[in-house]
């Protein structure tokens, strides 16, 4: 038995369907009794959350590229945490493990759902950032979808961002042009200074499509795209031929009610460009190598990252509405308990 | 010195740009004198020419994926002729050719721009069309960027055109459910009885997107498109995982000066959809093995094709504006001399 363990903890659970933009009130904190991991589990307890953009499309009531979450379930999320108790192979008590194991206080999960993670070589949260799912979110799309060779230049939307960042951050490394947008002048200025991007472009600015036109001379080999809509339609015109699209996501695109058309597809065969929509989970047989050159480009201080942290289980609806509306600086997270 | 060849010939120059859809005032016949092949060159009396989408993109002021053409220019187009007098090595006098020799009655040639064809194997118009670049089009497309799988369903748009009937063709020879999206009923027919796709849905019936669906009832996993606009924008909800569009034109764009507007691009994301433009010419390692299949299939009596012929090259322009407007049934030539 494990000694401390309270006998109830929180859930946030999915309480209302959004229309458009989600709201406090679609989200519901419960108390319910902690579950006791049966033959081949562990108990977790987690102390930090994640909450991401995907997290969105499994509010729709249509299916996206996975299941819709049904009222009542508990929120899904990465999580990092520790193991308080095991009933399974290969994990132990203080063992440190990430895993998606919701909105809560507590979990209980089998050995599939959980990697282990060696905290000495980096903080408990940059395994839910850079060397977590989102980092190698960013190596995936970039290295098998975007294909980027040594001279070329790498755009990437949403570039402040967790998985932005990131992008940028390889492409410079395998020697490329690295060109960040983003939304304001300090997210530009984060992009530059902290990532080293060579240049940034304010998608708010009255001129960006000339200052898009300027920060890529010599065109655009691969457009790592992380929000669709009109920022796609400006790049479009400035791909080079043969140019590579990785669709990692559609941000811009999931509060609207009504998508976005998009005009200047005709690009895509004028320039003969591959667009490629991917999902990390279809890809796991990549992500030993991803976390490898990961922890080695950290390790070299090559890998930066920002983490914006909101405090307590009950603040995460708000934390996750914010980062939608980009409000956070990095990786947005939330702490469940204090160290 | 050539018997029988007239001091001056026929050619039809590119007078105008157009606004929208071509007129025949964009298009001028002169004479002008035949020119004489020098060392190395080769001396061709075009017998066909061949009329096809491509050539409007080169009537616009901007280049698409290849250079656009300059007022005065000869009109491109690829046509099947005979060398009346060679100074090349490889090429005898009464030798079969095709080449993008132009809207003319003969044409001086090198032999990097000859291909020799063999006339005992199939009609001469046949390697214009789904023996020649229409025909590898379709096969580069298909193969090379559909990747299909035996079972897997192939959608195919202007099915009952000369690529796109070729495309179906090869689904079916690979194992594929091959379903054709064309233009009124007689051209669905068409597309089953003639070409042999399973199904065909006409884009000009009211319940079209509904038709549409019933027609897929697995799902499309390989979408041939080369319309664009707003058949594309009905097929994209219709696509399974990881389903791939070979782009291989917009006809139904080229004559816009408004582009349609894509509403469902994010199934390109939900999908994990690759969305691929091509254009033959990057892919001419591919033509000797498309050739081969392309040459076996109309041997065994599975490649089927039909032909639309104009009779003079007055006519050109009237043919060429006709098969913009989906007049034609397969392939649109124009015959520049009787037999």
């Amino acid at each position: 038995m494990t000694p401390n363990l309270p006998d109830s903890q929180r859930q946030i659970i999915y309480a209302k369907r959004p229309q458009g933009v989600p709201t406090v009130d679609c989200f519901r904190l419960i108390d319910v009794p902690v579950a006791r991991p049966g033959p081949g589990k562990v108990l977790v307890r987690n102390d930090v959350l994640s909450v991401d953009p995907y997290i969105r499309m499994r509010m729709e009531e249509k299916d996206s590229y996975a299941p819709v979450m049904a009222i009542g379930d508990v929120l899904v999320g990465r999580t990092v945490g520790q193991v308080l108790e095991s009933h399974a192979d290969g994990f132990a008590e203080g063992d440190w493990v990430v895993g998606r194991l919701g909105w809560q206080d507590y979990s209980v999960a089998g050995p599939g759902e959980l990697q282990k993670i060696d905290v000495s070589l980096a903080p408990q949260t940059a395994y839910l950032g850079a060397l977590g799912s989102t980092g190698i979110t960013a190596w995936v799309g970039l290295m098998a979808f975007g294909k980027p060779k040594a001279g070329e230049t790498v755009l990437v939307s949403a570039a402040s961002g967790a998985v932005g960042s990131v992008v940028g951050q390889i492409a410079k490394l395998k020697g490329c042009r690295a060109v960040g947008i983003a939304g304001g002048a300090s997210k530009c200025a984060l992009v530059k200074d902290a990532y080293g991007f060579d240049d940034c472009v304010d998608y708010k600015s009255p001129d960006f499509a000339d200052a898009l036109a300027r920060a890529v001379p010599d065109g655009v080999d691969v457009y790592f795209d992380n929000v669709g809509g009109p920022i796609l339609d400006a790049v479009l015109p400035l791909l080079n031929n043969f140019a590579r699209i990785p669709l990692c996501g559609l941000v811009s695109q999931y509060n609207e009610t009504e998508p976005y058309r998009v005009k200047n597809l005709r690009e895509i065969f004028n320039r003969r460009v591959t667009m490629r929509g991917f999902v990390l989970s279809d890809h796991r047989d990549l992500w030993p190598e991803a976390t490898r050159e990961l922890i080695a480009a950290y390790a070299g201080g090559h890998l930066k990252y920002r983490e914006t942290i909101a405090e307590g289980l009950e603040n995460a609806p708000q934390a996750f509405i914010d980062m939608l509306a980009g409000a956070n600086v990095g990786k947005q997270l939330v702490r469940l308990r204090r160290a």
